[in-house]
């Protein structure tokens, strides 16, 4: 499994609809899908999934550069619902298509989100390999050279693969991704119900990690970022080497407002927002795309230290900001409605 | 716009579905489609365009090597539906987007097969233009050297475009599909509704066309044939060329049943079926894939006479023979449900 930071093809997304996680009718949550397409086709192509009630609208919404191709789904976090990419030891492209269950089956139904990753490597021609186990890509981080980061609070969750043991998991990690070292945290961001590594810590490189960070103590993330800190100092990578750690301090807490829940409909299955709820902001979920890096922002002081920090640490790529409260809304933020394909050998 | 027989790049088809067009909920059609695809995929690659509802099924039904993509439709004729692909001066393969009404609004509603030519280029990242009227691929009939024949009953008809003259839509079909020479025969085969070209006669190689033919004086095609004939062998092609005219002898008349009528659903818009109407049956319909030809069979002792003309005229190509009787009780045959993508120089 290529790293982010390899060169991609292209970055497929997922058009917002469902009126239960995106307010007033997604109109906001599309407004923010679109600009950050946008700004990735300033580097890559981007291909755009919408629904054939969506179809259209996606279709005048955004520039005619930007692909858009039918594709139901029940939400838009792409980089969970899509396959993972990897290359095979001939150079070739492949997918594997995990199983999906809607983050533990807490968004009913899923039955469209998961034939996504099939229909994306249909679209496209790449063999397809099918992951024997439920998995969503936002869970997992690599370095491209063999080593692998995740949480115990997602991956052996009970509500993802009850069946399966650390070890059956690690097993099937190393057999469809190639990697040779699977560090494990223990928890992802504070309030994020994922649990997700992809916006607690990331690679920026081999060895070079970040590390969202708070030094206050009576905030519950001091201890995640803590613990995931004094683990990953003491680690070694699949190549021997300990990890560089970046802090990134995270952005003032965000919570829901009344406002916000007031333009969400309420369905049977889905769980409720409630106004005051805490919001999973983290600088970490950024994108890295073809010489460039696009990182969430939130109207804070620290986002100029954000992007500071990741352009040093990325020199050679143009870092963007993206005012991104309508995408966090819905849980995730950058990372997590983004997926790169990357290109073969 | 280049002539079937050029190399394709792939071919196009759509699954068909409605239950009202298709009996027994268009399972026979299916098999039908299934069939033809196989068939098409020993010569070229090929892409099936399924709804939301039918993905998993087609995908289900068709052998791995052939590609499924997620695309809403009204109904399954792949010609009529989606773009003409033409060929600029660059060399780069570009797609017309014609309006369309469904046959001249026999078939409501047709909201998805308006966008289906639009999500095809999409797909392919192939440039669209927007034709200027509607127009439906099995109306028009090419020699890809500036020569296209088409008909009045088509496409003089009042449904289609009333407020254009003939010389409107010659200019339209010159500027947009870069030909010199049209030639407008008067009528399609009887009792086909849309009057198309592409079931009474076809170029097989420039300067020579194929026409469906009976000599029984009390069969209404008789006379369409005759007048057909008797004008192609006055004209000339655009290059000054005469046309050397071969006949291919109809099958015997062949009626809906009424047990295949018992298995259609009623719906409000929907032309009625009724039991002993006459099938639109030709061999002209068959569709030149590279290396080979799939002709329509009906079962009828005319059978080898048609695939034996076909494979003298087409001595180079694998003539292939489809019973297609589930494809022509929708009202088209094998060249209507399918359509080729060119490749650019």
């Amino acid at each position: 499994m290529p790293a982010e930071f390899e060169e991609h093809k292209k970055t497929w997304m997922i058009w917002p609809e469902r009126p239960d996680v995106w307010r007033d009718n997604a109109i906001h949550a599309q407004h923010a899908y679109v600009t950050v397409a946008e700004i990735i086709a300033e580097f890559e192509p981007v291909t755009m999934c919408a629904s054939k009630t969506q179809w259209e609208k996606a279709r005048a919404m955004l520039p005619r550069y930007i692909r858009v191709v039918e594709m139901s789904s029940n939400d838009a976090w792409m980089r969970d619902q899509g396959p993972t990419f990897v290359v095979n030891k001939q150079g070739e492209v492949c997918g594997v298509d995990w199983k999906f269950n809607a983050w533990g089956g807490i968004y009913s139904p899923w039955d469209q989100d998961e034939l996504i990753a099939w229909k994306v490597l249909e679209i496209e021609g790449v063999n397809r390999y099918g992951g024997p186990m439920v998995l969503e890509g936002g869970s997992i981080e690599v370095d491209g050279e063999g080593t692998l980061i995740t949480t115990e609070e997602c991956l052996l969750n009970s509500n993802r693969n009850p069946d399966l043991t650390k070890q059956n998991i690690e097993r099937n990690l190393s057999e469809h991704l190639g990697v040779e070292k699977i560090i494990w945290l223990p928890r992802g961001v504070y309030n994020d119900t994922s649990g997700h590594i992809d916006n607690l810590c990331r690679f920026v490189q081999p060895g070079v990690l970040v590390l969202t960070w708070t030094d206050d103590k009576s905030d519950p993330q001091y201890e995640i970022s803590n613990e995931a800190y004094n683990q990953l100092i003491r680690e070694k990578d699949a190549k021997g080497r300990p990890f560089v750690l970046v802090k990134i301090p995270q952005p003032e807490p965000l919570f829901i407002t009344k406002e916000e829940v007031a333009g969400l409909t309420i369905t049977k299955n889905t769980a409720p927002r409630i106004a005051g709820d805490r919001l999973p902001a983290s600088y970490v979920n950024f994108f890295i795309v073809d010489n460039g890096v696009l990182v969430p922002t939130f109207d804070d002081p620290q986002d100029p230290i954000a992007l500071q920090t990741l352009q040093k640490l990325l020199p050679h790529r143009r870092v963007v900001q993206v005012y991104s409260r309508e995408i966090l809304l819905g849980g995730g933020n950058i990372h997590c409605i983004t997926l790169q394909q990357p290109f073969g050998k």
